[in-house]
This record gives C-alpha cells, structure tokens and sequence, in this order.
C-alpha cells in the first residue's frame, strides 16, 4: 500500500509513529512561519503540518500544493498545540519530512464541501467530484449498509439469491420495455426486465421456496420527476405462505433495517384496508406520522340551501389542531393552494373554533352556530382547531382534501423526516380502467389493466365479481407505507392456470397473445405449482427514505437525469454505421431530431 | 404458513409432536395395506405414512396421490420402524391425518431425479422443473454462499458495494456491445456495460477508495461454446495500491472463499510471469494440478540430420511420469490427437525410457542411444517415463503442446477435481495484434488492441518501447488462475490524462475519437486521480470450478443456449410494429431471417 494508514485513524495514541498517508488537499492555511494542509480520503480528515523554521524546503514543496492534489504524505504523529474536537483526528498533526505529489489537480468547477456552490447541471456532469463530498458519499455509504444488512436478514430467513436474467421477452401488457436487438437472432429482440416477476414465479414452482434479490430494474417511461429508467429493487418471493406471513416477514426486514442501520425501533405495522385509506386520508400511501383523518360532513351541512355542499356527492372536513387563529392572509393562500390546476378544488371552506368556544366559518350565511356546532363535534375537534372543508366530486375532493392534508401537515411542522411511521396498506382493487395513461402503450387505452400485475391474486370471495363488475374485485396485494412514500408492494398470485388464463381474458388478452407471451408460465402451473406470493421495495426510495432526503438522485452513484440522459458520459449517444448495418436497423431519419 | 415445518427438519426428538408439512410428491410407494409416500421440499424429503387397516379413506386418498403433485399434509411424527439412515429425516414418519391437495402435476417431460432421463433440450425448456432436482439447486446454493462470502470478506476490508449504470454508452474499442434504442433520445442508443470498468476507475477519482460489485454484464459475441451473453462478475477496484496489493487483497477472498464454503486450506498462490507461463506451458492459464513443464530441446536434437527439427523454430518435449509402457496403439491415439484440426501439429515424437535403462524412440534412425540420453536428461527423465516431442512454429508448437499436456493429464488421472491450485499469472503484454477477430468489429482488424482493456498501465520501464516496439509492453496485469481456468484477472490502470491519450493513439483511436468516447475520463484525471487498480473475478466460472462442474451453465439459474436464446420463455422475440414505431425503428426486411 502507498500508505500506512488512512486519513481516519490516527489518535493521541498514535504520537510519535511515522506514517505515510495519501489523500486530497481539502484545504490549504499558509500562516506565514507555519502552513497547514487537511488531507482527506475516505475515512477522513487529517492534518499535515510544516514549519518555515524547521524545515523550510518541505514547508515551500507544502504551500505549493493545490486544492484536490493528491498527496503522499511520510513524517511523525505529534499531539496538536491547537486541537480541533469536531473531527476524531482532531487531537494530533503530522510534521511532513516526504512529501510526493501523485497527481496535480485543475481548479474543480464547485467547491467540494457539504454545501457546495454547485448547480444540479454540473453537479451531474462532474459527478465524480460531486462523489467526493461527504454528503453524497454518506448517501452511498448508507446504500451499502442497508444492502449488506437485507442479505444479512434475508440470508437468515432461509431466502436464496438467485440471479435472473436482464436480457429476457418483451411483454407489453404494463408500461413500455426497454429493448435490445438481437444480433445473433436477427428481427428479434430481447427487453430489459421492469422486474424479476415470472421468473421469481418459476423459482416457486422450481421449489426454491424463499428467494430474493437486489436487482436493476428498467421502465421506459416519459419525464417524470424523480423517476430513473433504471431502479433497484429488493425483490423477494415466498412458498406456502398467506398474505399475513408475508406482511409479517417483511414488517420485519424493515425492523431490522431501522434498528441496525439508524438504532430505531419500529412498532408493529398496522394494516389499513385500501378502502379506508381512500376515505380518511383520500390517498392509498397515506402520511401517518400525523392523525388529520378526514370527516365525511354529508349528514351534517346538505339542506340548509348552500348550494355548492347541497350538490357535492362529497363534503369532507379535516381538523388542523390549533390553527383557528390562522390568520385571513394564511387562509387565502391555502384556497390559493387548492385551487391549483394540479389539485383542482374550486374552493375553501373553513371553520375556526375559538379558543373563547366561538364559531366562525366562512360559510356563516348558511350555517348557524348550532348547525356549525355538529361540524365541530363530528370532526372531534377542540378549542383553537380549524377545520378546513372541501366539496364536489368525491374522487377528486379526496385527492384534493389528501394535497391540503399534507400542506397543513407541512405547515403544522407534523412532518419530521427522523420520525418514521409505518404501515400496510391492504385489499388493493385488482384492475384499473386505462383512459389512456401515457406510460402505457396506446394499444392498451380503454381497458382494464392490472392494478398491480397480471399475475396478482383475486380475493376468492371476489372471484364471482370478475365478470359483472371487474373494477370491485379486490386482490390479496399489500403496500408497505412509511412517511407516505409506497416503499415496497406486492401480493398473493395466482397459481393455477385456468384462473391465470381468466385473469389475461379480462385484460384483454385473447388466448393466442396469452399463450404467446405467457405460456411459459401458464404450462409451468401445470406441473405442480404451489401457493405462493411475494413483494418488492423499491431500493432507491427506501435508501433515501433513511437518509432523510426526498430525492433518490443521490443515493444512486451515476444517476440519469429527467430526460433519461447520463450528463457525465454523455450517453445515449449515435452508434455506427457498422453497428446498425449488423443489426439490420435502420433509423427513420426523416424523424430523427438531432442531438 | 400453511406448514409447521419443513421437509428437512424433523428427527426423532419431534416423535408424537401434530406437525404440518408441504411439498412435492417424489415417490409414491403401495405395498398393499400400507402406502409411503416421499414428500420433497428444498429442505428435505419426509417420508408420509398412510395405513389401508387404521384409516383407509385416508389411505385411498395417499394412493391417488401423482408424482410432483403438491401436497399439505397434517399429522403425527411416529418412529419408523425400517429406518433410513442415509437421509437426516430417516429415524422418523408422518402418520397422515389430514391431506390437502394444494396443486395437481401432469406427467413430467423427465424425472426430477439426480440422474435425469432429460436431455439437455428439454431440461432447457422445462428449466423450472430442471431446477427442481436436488444437484442443480444444490450449485445455486453454492453460488447463493460464495456471493454472500464474498460480500462478507470484502465487506471486512471495507470494500463499498456501489452500483453502476447498467444503460450506458457504446465504446466499441473491444468486443461487440449490445445496444437499446432510446424512445426519448430518438437516433441514440444507450449500451449495456461489458464490465463498469470506467465507472469504477471514476469511483477512485470520486475517493471511494475501496470498490466492489457483484454485477451482470453483456457481450454479444458469436457463438461459442459455454458462454453467456449475460455474465456475472465480481467487480473490485482499489485505491493506493501496487500490484502486490492487490493480489492480496484477493488471493485473500479466494482463500476465504475457499475457507469457507468448501473447508479447504489453499497455500500461498505462486505468481508465474506471463513469459514463463508461456515457456514451460504453452498457455497463459496453466493447468498446475501436474507438473509435467515444457522441456526445449533445441540445443540437443539440432544437426543430425533429422529436417524436422533441424527446421523447427521450437522443438519442446514433456515428460509423462510412467507411461513408457504407453502402446502403439496409446501412441498412436496420441498422434491423431495433436494431427487434429484444432490442434495442427504435422505428427508426434516419441521416447520411452524404459524401466531397464533402454531407450527407444519414433527417430531412432537419425538418433543414437547416447544422443537420446542427453534428451532423457535435460527432461529429467526418470526410468519408466515417456518423452513427448512435438516441433514447429514455436508459438503454434506451444500452443499444440499445451494440449497434449492437458490430455496426457487427463489420461494419468492429474487432474482431479477435488484438487485446486492456484497461482498468478503476471507481466502480460499490453497489446496484441488483431489479425481480424470475429468477436470484434470488423473495422479494429489490422491493429494494435489491448490484450487487457485500453485503461490498463503499461510497465513504467516499457513505456519507451510503446512506439518502437508494441508488442514488446509489458503492463501490469494480472490474471488468477485456477486448475488451468482464468478466473479473475485484473491490472494497475493509467491514472495520468496525457499517457491516456497515448494509449488510446497507440490503439488507432484519433485524439477526437478517444475524446468522444473516453473524455468523461480523461477528464476525470486531471481533478486528482489517485493512482489505483483492480481485478474482476468471473463469478459463473468461479462457482462452477467450487462446484466441479466443466460447464457454467448449471450454475445459471435461468441460462441461454449456445445462439444466445431462452429456450424457456423463447426469447429473443419480435416485438410488435407499435413498439418498432415508436422506437423509429425500420427493420431491415430484405435481410431478416424468419424464425
């Protein structure tokens, strides 16, 4: 090794050994009789001194060096006059006698600190001296930990990580595949998995029994903020199980992460039905770290003759503890927020319940304190609450009532990023009608589609509905939700091939595209396949979830921007000619934009 | 769960405890009054009593029961009166009470057996039931520990498990890349990586010090027997290191690896330079399980007259222990051996030293007993050996050596599988000469390419020789080598911006292509690289040499055949005109092959 230790290591304990460190020059202080240089690396932050008095040669080779020189640095541990206690190896320097250079550094195009000067573009362009600061290497750092610690718990569970392949079959039945053209096949083409979902099912019948992996996944999907071309997921597939033992092996994956990565404990995760996810937080990935359940007001405000409440299907409270005295200003800006074309209400109402027991609304022309008053006591709410109320379409006033909802949350300071709450959200509907999502291809508008994949199981009781009434059925499928963020979901499937073959003909399918695309595994339910479910977390979002930050972007080394573009390598990029010629590809040039 | 416990885990001490099992019917045996039937999990198999005197609606219902149907069954743990002591569960049997058939099986296409009666085309298509066999699920195991051994170990020595892009650019400098359109960068291709070497070279500049990855990567190579186009690697990178430091680090890993998932102690690994590799074996991946090192006679059979070796460039013998008594017809099995096509030698000498002293060779008539004498001597040859004499061409001679010692290992029983030797091959060249490779481009012919990868640093003391001499650069690369298998191989890599660009030029590359495809790096460079290096480590091939298996394929859970396709799901396929459209994509019809 070029040295003896790392930037990180060294303690009072270590005075007086020679050592050898290399690193970069983080800072340089030329004190005139005295020059200080940081060097870091990985592990740490170490100081190297020179003195003019001393040893002068050294201490001019020392204030020649720049900043992200790389250093190889030999000399003596000697305790610090000065000491610094924020950083472990504040308490000793090193008296440089060699010093080497082992490669120079241009000026960086941002400072490389904790808070740098940098914007989003270059960050990305340079991200490999993005990487080098501390933050961003945390994010990574924390990435690995919680890698190493799923396996560690998965490993222990009986769980087998297998390998399943990346270059596999085309089946556009959920959002566009990523695909790679067979050279060796010519016409044909392999596509890049959206997940490992077949062959984990193939895994179960094959009696694997409990598998799992850590595994790239890939969604060719438009501009969508936050989303990458390529994820991870930690994904996982169980034998012999019903949905509890799924939800409880999990439940305590989760646990574990929490406790051996961030020292937390997690309580046992309670399980919120779909449908009541909908109807008190008007959102399938509720936010619970904060109660603001919704109350539904029909009962309560229709025939006293306000028209816009006598006409909603739904009129729907939420409680904000302590806001009465929001001030009018403050009021203004959230019916500002809800009318939003993004959320789309088409107004506010409130009422403020006064300390003094005071009721005002801004509905006080319909409504009398005594009719207010039932608002008051069907909302639960106290002294000094606020309630703050939407009407209209009942889907869309949930969803606009969930946005307020976690505006007032926000603004209420109820959304601590140290503070974790978790749950299961339950009985998912099995299918969803595609007006015409972008994401999908085209050919699938105006059909039902699978809520979460073809491949998920209905409730047997609601076996009978697919038919009559395929949007109530409901699937044995299950999200995790911490925060509000859907960190992992998955489900019971299906493993019996004529309910499998039913499920493809309400999709869609006829049975040739069915056997086309999926037989494989329709035929491998033939040969003694058992019950079996699974799930998947998405690895990204969990990492970052623990990191405290919103977005996934830095807890990916070399992430690619909105547009699905790599900014440091440039990439994608034209191929040659020779290349497309042994593809037998031609580019239809004439709609070819030029890069 | 829908069991109480495995297939694998009951034994004596659980006799008369209710337990409930699930499982795959192996074995189904009627003796009359009383029928057996095996039950088979990934754990184990238990043996299921049913009883025609005591319960034989029970016992009617255990008889129907087919082979690889799927089956719950509850009952008592009893004591088995004819015990099996070849398997952990043999001291005991379940008295069924209750049974459930969970799932029906057809016949299988072969029998899930250790010894199948299924071809290779079958197994591949009905690979989930090929996987159900206990000596294939057994090498996922295997491969299930040696990744989780490997992250351990590297883990410990503070390794970062960093995942890089798997949508990157094309770099065709070497083998072909499979290459994906992009729908949003209409004209532009990403390319999937052939390894994250630039991605983990930019990792050392970000600091990360210590590099790993278990990581898929892609070559779209021709045809050829026992490889993937989807591989998998153990991808590692280091920071501050010499040469020597790495072959620690990870001479260390596959000790460890050894340690622990096999139990076997490996001595201290030789290193052999890649000219002496050549030398005493003909090949830079020697098999040292055996001895049996080339021998060059030259000084001793040149000048008698016999035109074959007088005309030889290289006349190399070996020595096989005992085999003097080879006869004629050994011998001349031995001759068509090398005369084949792929070997290429024009014929074989021979000399037997017999066990009386006497000396007998195919040349006698050119020469003498004392001239052979001088032969048996610099062989070191002992009584009762055979010389083995091939001359030529000496790089081609080498090479057909090579072989015959291989087989000559094989028929003296030298190379066991259960036996491992491991040593470094070091000092390769930097380039070679393509003479016109099929795996590569067909426009690199005629030119210098990198005999490791462009990134690889040429020695320091060659450096000059790069524009007199090319082939003559030794770089600092080094392959792990294992009974005669390449397992890992790696280099110290350039770090400096300016010997970059020589290298590329020394490979044909303009300064704007290197800039093109490579700038992102070379750039890197001059922000402080430090100097760095590293290795990859095949991780199909390592798991099937722990395996003792030839091929690396049982060691794939889902493999493609030798045309690169998935028997199983049938992949490649074409994907439908919608996806072509949106792609831009035309396919070149004329040309396209129907499959």
């Amino acid at each position: 090794m070029l040295r003896s230790h790392t930037c990180g290591e060294l303690r009072l304990s270590d005075v007086s050994k020679e050592v050898v460190l290399c690193g970069w020059v983080q800072t340089s202080r030329d004190l005139g009789g005295l020059t200080f240089v940081d060097l870091r690396d990985r592990f740490g932050v170490t100081q190297l001194s020179f003195n003019m008095d001393t040893d002068p040669v050294m201490c001019e080779k020392g204030r020649q060096l720049g900043r992200e020189f790389v250093v190889q640095a030999k000399g003596e541990v000697v305790e610090r006059s000065n000491k610094n206690k924020t950083i472990p190896t504040g308490e000793i320097e090193i008296i440089v006698k060699e010093l080497t250079v082992l490669n120079k550094s241009v000026t960086p195009p941002f400072t490389i600190e904790d808070q740098t000067n940098g914007g989003d573009e270059l960050r990305m362009k340079y991200r490999y001296l993005d990487l080098r600061r501390q933050v961003v290497r945390k994010n990574l750092e924390l990435r690995h930990r919680m890698a190493i610690e799923t396996r560690n718990y998965l490993d222990k569970q009986h769980f087998l990580e297998v390998e399943t392949p990346v270059l596999i079959k085309s089946t556009p039945e959920g959002a566009r595949d990523f695909v790679v053209p067979s050279r060796m096949n010519q016409g044909q083409f392999y596509a890049l998995p959206q997940s490992p979902q077949t062959f984990k099912q193939l895994l179960m019948v094959s009696g694997f029994d409990r598998y799992y992996q850590i595994v790239k996944c890939f969604r060719d999907e438009d501009l969508r903020a936050d989303r990458q071309p390529e994820f991870t997921q930690i994904d996982c597939e169980m034998s012999f199980v019903e949905q509890e033992d799924i939800l409880n092996t999990f439940e305590g994956l989760v646990k574990h992460l929490f406790k051996t990565v961030k020292g937390v404990d997690i309580p046992e995760m309670p399980r919120m039905s779909y449908a009541d996810a909908m109807k008190y937080y008007g959102n399938d990935k509720p936010d619970t770290r904060f109660e603001m359940r919704f109350t539904e007001l029909n009962e309560v405000v229709k025939g006293v003759g306000f028209k816009v409440f006598d006409e909603a299907e739904l009129v729907v409270a939420i409680c904000a503890k302590g806001a009465a005295d929001y001030t009018r200003k403050q009021l203004d800006e959230l019916t500002d927020f809800v009318k939003r074309p993004q959320i789309g209400a088409t107004g506010l109402v409130y009422a403020r319940y006064g300390n003094d027991g005071s009721i005002k609304s801004s509905v006080d022309k319909f409504y009398n304190e005594d009719e207010l008053k039932k608002w008051v006591k069907i909302c639960n709410a106290e002294l000094g609450d606020l309630l703050l109320i939407l009407a209209g379409n009942a889907e869309k006033t949930r969803k606009a009532m969930s946005e307020l909802r976690l505006e007032m949350g926000n603004r209420l300071g109820l959304r601590d990023k140290n503070t974790f709450s978790c749950l299961w959200v339950v009985d998912f509907p099995l299918l969803e009608w595609n007006e015409g999502d972008t994401n999908l291809l085209a050919s699938l508008a105006g059909r039902w589609v699978a809520k979460h994949h073809p491949f998920t199981s209905p409730k047997p009781e609601d076996i009978a509905l697919l038919d009559s009434d395929p949007g109530a059925v409901r699937a044995n499928a299950y999200d995790m939700v911490i925060n509000g963020v859907e960190v992992g979901g998955g489900s019971i499937r299906i493993y019996n091939k004529d309910l499998q073959a039913k499920m493809f003909s309400v999709l869609g399918f006829t049975n040739e595209e069915a056997q086309k695309q999926f037989g494989f595994l329709m035929n491998a339910f033939e040969f003694g396949a058992p019950p079996h479910g699974g799930i998947a977390f998405g690895f990204d979002r969990l990492c970052s979830l623990f990191g405290g930050a919103d977005s996934i972007r830095d807890f990916i080394a070399f992430p690619k921007n909105n547009a699905g573009r790599d900014m440091m390598i440039e990439s994608p990029s034209e191929i040659s000619e020779e290349q497309l010629h042994e593809l037998k590809l031609i580019l239809r040039q004439d709609e070819v934009k030029k890069n």
